[in-house]
C-alpha cells in the first residue's frame, strides 16, 4: 500500500492539496493510495505519544499503524524555515523503531512559496529516512512559487507536471 | 542575555543535564545565563501556537519572548533519528519571523548515545539558523557515547571537556 | 556491471584497500565487480578533461566510459575535511551529463581515522548522486577509527562486518 | 586582508565576474580586497600538491599562502551537480591544517544558471568551513538564473543587489 503523507498540521494546507493531486496521479497509473494528513495528529502528541508515553495514545497509534502497514510513501514537504516542518519530524520521531520504515521506499515532493521548493528540507529528510532504512527515489520534485505553479488542485507549470508524472511512474517501479 | 536551549521535551532529559552543566561553565567565565527547557512547552503547542494561532498561546508566548530578548544562544541538541528533535524545530517554527533570531549568535552542542554526537543534526540546524539570520559558531561540540562521556552532571572525557570550555569562551567573544 | 569507486587519488590509500575488500565480498555473493581507482586519473584532469576540454582527454574518457557502462556502484568515500574528497567530486563533475549516472543504483561506504566515518560526506554525496538520478541505498556503512577497525585487508569489528555484508546483499537486490 | 575566492577553474567563468563585482562592492565600503582565482591553480595540483606532495608545489604554495595570510574571505561558489565544484574542495583539501582557516570569517555567494543559486552547495561548504574553524556569515546570498540576474559585471535584480550589499557590510563588521 502507498501512503501519501501531507507533511504539515496546518489547516487547509497546500500540502494537502498537493497530496490530493498526487493521489489522482497514482490513480491514473492504476494504483490506489491513501492520504495521511498530519492535521489528524492529536493536538498534544509531542507529549502524549512520545518517550515514556510511546504507544499510549490511541489516535496517534492509528496513524502509526498506517505507516507501519505501508510499503511505499510519498512525502509532501512544505518549506518551513529552510527545512521540513518540525511537526513532520516529531511525527517520525514517534514511529516505532526500527521496524516502521526499514526496507520501505519513498518519493519526496518539496513545496514552497519562495523559489527553492524546499531543496534543503528534502536533503535533511533524506538523511533521516535513509537512517531509518527507507530508500529515497533519486528523482525528487520541487514545486517552488506555489501560488503561481499550483492552482485549483492542478500543477500549472508543464515542466513540473512532467517531472512529477515521471516521479510517480518511477516510484511504482522502485 | 545568553539563553541555553535544552532541545527536547523529554522528561528528565540528558539535554537538560548538559544545559545545567553549560550554565555552570558560563558562570565560571563570569557570565550569567538562563535555561529554556522545551519540557516547558504547552503540550498542544503544535496546534495552539502555530499558523492561525500564532501569538494566541500565552505559555508559548512567554518562551517566545525569552528567545526574542536574548542575543546569544547555546543549543543542546540530542540526536533523534539522525537529526534534531522534531519538537525543537516545531518550537523554532513557532517563533516570530523575521525578528526573533536575526543578527543573533549561537553555539551548538550535539549529544547522542551512539558515536556520532548528532553531527548531521547540527548541520541541519545550522541550515535553519543561518536562514533565520543567526550566526553559528564554527566550533560545534559533539558529545557521543553520553552514557560514558557524561555522568553526574560532568563531562568525563578530558578532550571533550577542553573543547566545550573553549567553545564557551569563543561564544563570549563571538 | 558493478563498479567499486575508490574515492581518492591518494597513493596506497585505505580506500583502495576497502575497495579490494568489497570486491571479495561481492564475489562471496557470486557477483563479479571491477574497481575504478581515482589514482588512475590523469594528473591534470581538472584542467584537461573539464569544461571546454570535456571529452578530449583519452585517459579520462576511459574512466568515464567505465562509469557510463556500469549500472550499479559502490563508492568508498574517505573523510576529507568533513566531506568527500574534492577529487571525487571533480571526477563526477567530469562525467557526461545527464546520461552517465541516471537511473543507476549505488551503495556508499564512509571511512575515517576519526570517529565519524564520514557521515557528513555521505550526506553531501547523496545530494549529488540523487541530483544526477542515482538511487542511493538507505543502508550506508561507516567505518570510523580505520586504524583499529580495518587491518590487513579485513574489517576487524564484528558489527561493522555484519553491516557491510548486509549492505552488499541489499545492493544486489536493489 | 579579505580574499575573494573565485570558486572554479573554468576559464572566463561567471564566478570570476562576480568576484570582480564583489571587489568593487567592498571598495565602495572603503575596503581593499584581493581575488584568488582557482584558474591560477597548477594544472596537476590534485597530484603534485596533495598528500605526500603537500608543500612541494611552489605555484600551489603561493595560493596557499594567500589563504593563510587572510583573515576574512568571500567564496563565490558556482553550482556543479547540486554542490560546490570538486576543484574548490580539492583546493581546500590542499591547505595546511589546522592553521590555514581556523578562527577566520567568511561570507558565501552561490551562483547558478538554474533557480537554486547553489543552496545545497553553500550548505555543504558551510559544513566544511565550520569543521576547519571558519565562521560563516548567516546571510548567504544566492544568485540564481545568472544569465538574467547578472549581466555586464553587474547584478540586475534589485533585491539581490540589496542582499549582497547588506552581506558585504555585515562581513566587514563580522
Amino acid at each position: 500500500m502507498i501512503t501519501i503523507v501531507s507533511g504539515t498540521n496546518r489547516p487547509e494546507s497546500k500540502s494537502r492539496e498537493v497530496a490530493d493531486f498526487y493521489k489522482k496521479l497514482l490513480l491514473q497509473n492504476d494504483t490506489e493510495s491513501q492520504i495521511l494528513d498530519l492535521m489528524d495528529l492529536p493536538a498534544d502528541f509531542t507529549f502524549s505519544a512520545l518517550y515514556q508515553n510511546s504507544g499510549k495514545n490511541e489516535q496517534f497509534n492509528s496513524l502509526r499503524a498506517i505507516m507501519e502497514n505501508s510499503t511505499k510513501y510519498v512525502f509532501i514537504v512544505p518549506e518551513y524555515n529552510n527545512s521540513y516542518p518540525g511537526v513532520l519530524k516529531a511525527f517520525i520521531d514517534g514511529l516505532s523503531y526500527p521496524n516502521a520504515l526499514i526496507h520501505k521506499k519513498c518519493a519526496l515532493v518539496g513545496i514552497s512559496d519562495g523559489i527553492q521548493g524546499n531543496v534543503l528540507g528534502l536533503s535533511h529528510l533524506t538523511d533521516v529516512l535513509n537512517y531509518l532504512g527507507t530508500h529515497v527515489l533519486a528523482q525528487k520534485v520541487r514545486i517552488p512559487l506555489m501560488k503561481k505553479n499550483f492552482m485549483e488542485g492542478e500543477i500549472q507549470d508543464a515542466f513540473i507536471h512532467q517531472l512529477i508524472s515521471e516521479q510517480a511512474r518511477l516510484l511504482l517501479q522502485f
